[in-house]
């Protein structure tokens, strides 16, 4: 498992083994109910138990924007901030053909059946700054644009950062991006 | 000394007496040197050994642009990015009333004067994405307003992150200042 290594699985084990066997059961019983119960969302591809995930059963978050992510955890920690009321979109991944990962592979033609389907004002894309999310954006942005306004996640010098200590290619990126001070 | 404790500035002393007198002679004319003969730019405030820096003696610079940082660190750091080749006005400081750094123990009327004076397309505030840096950029923006057009690089999410590990208000900035995909 990701993170646990050889002394952690072993401390891990040997902590279970201690527990009643009750608790044990209805441990095995939870992680498989999990993983047989929890499925992905039929609009936004969200996991889910139920068809259709809380945020798009949800009529105050139908505010005709759609925020394209890379995966679950990606949309979660964009709901931490509490900054965003529409939609998502989670495509299961980045284009990315090194690893063989062709649109094809992603939910990027349902994507755009749901935008084109309904009354989609704007669509963000919140990918990571990198080779395979520019390639995404790009190809998913030139998709999009016949239906509706398509904008991308600022990228530059993160909030509490020193200009001096910035990497040159974010340093470039921010000037790049600059805004007008309205 | 930044960055010496003293058990490295004890293995710098005891280095320094092992070298012969001449070179430590030259070392300290050197320092001498240094502090004496570099001053600031008259113009824009960079470190310079000249009255006038080289930045702004290039007359290859004169694009019509200037860019606005805290101290000449930060003008070294875009200056490494290469993709900046306006002129510059550093202002020495940021506005920080905790502090009690006010607007006059900065270089901001020189920056006005400046910008009146001359024939200035855009103003490009970098400064760090932070209280401070926030309230300087408004105020200058609001002084310089009447005579060109200002603008701030962009705050988000820096090149090779993950979204995932971005803080809350980097990606609220981010999500905040996205931009439409032309």
């Amino acid at each position: 498992m990701p993170g646990i290594g050889p002394r952690t699985a072993q401390r891990l084990a040997l902590h279970l083994l201690r527990q009643p066997e009750e608790q044990i059961r209805s441990f095995a019983d939870a992680l498989l109910a999990a993983r047989t119960e929890v499925g992905h969302c039929q609009t936004c591809h969200h996991l889910s138990a139920e068809p259709t995930c809380e945020i798009c059963r949800n009529p105050e978050r139908a505010n005709g924007q759609i925020c394209v992510v890379a995966d679950s955890r990606d949309l979660l920690a964009l709901e931490r901030t509490r900054e965003f009321s529409g939609h998502y979109h989670v495509l299961g991944g980045l284009i990315s053909p090194m690893d063989g990962i062709g649109p094809d592979l992603l939910q990027i033609s349902s994507l755009v059946k749901r935008v084109a389907a309904n009354n989609t004002e704007e669509v963000i894309l919140a990918l990571t700054p990198s080779v395979e999310g520019d390639t995404t954006s790009l190809y998913v942005a030139r998709l999009l644009k016949p239906f509706t306004r398509v904008s991308r996640i600022a990228y530059g010098l993160p909030v509490g950062s020193e200009l001096e200590y910035a990497d040159d290619v974010t340093l470039s990126r921010a000037l790049e991006g600059r805004r007008s001070m309205e």
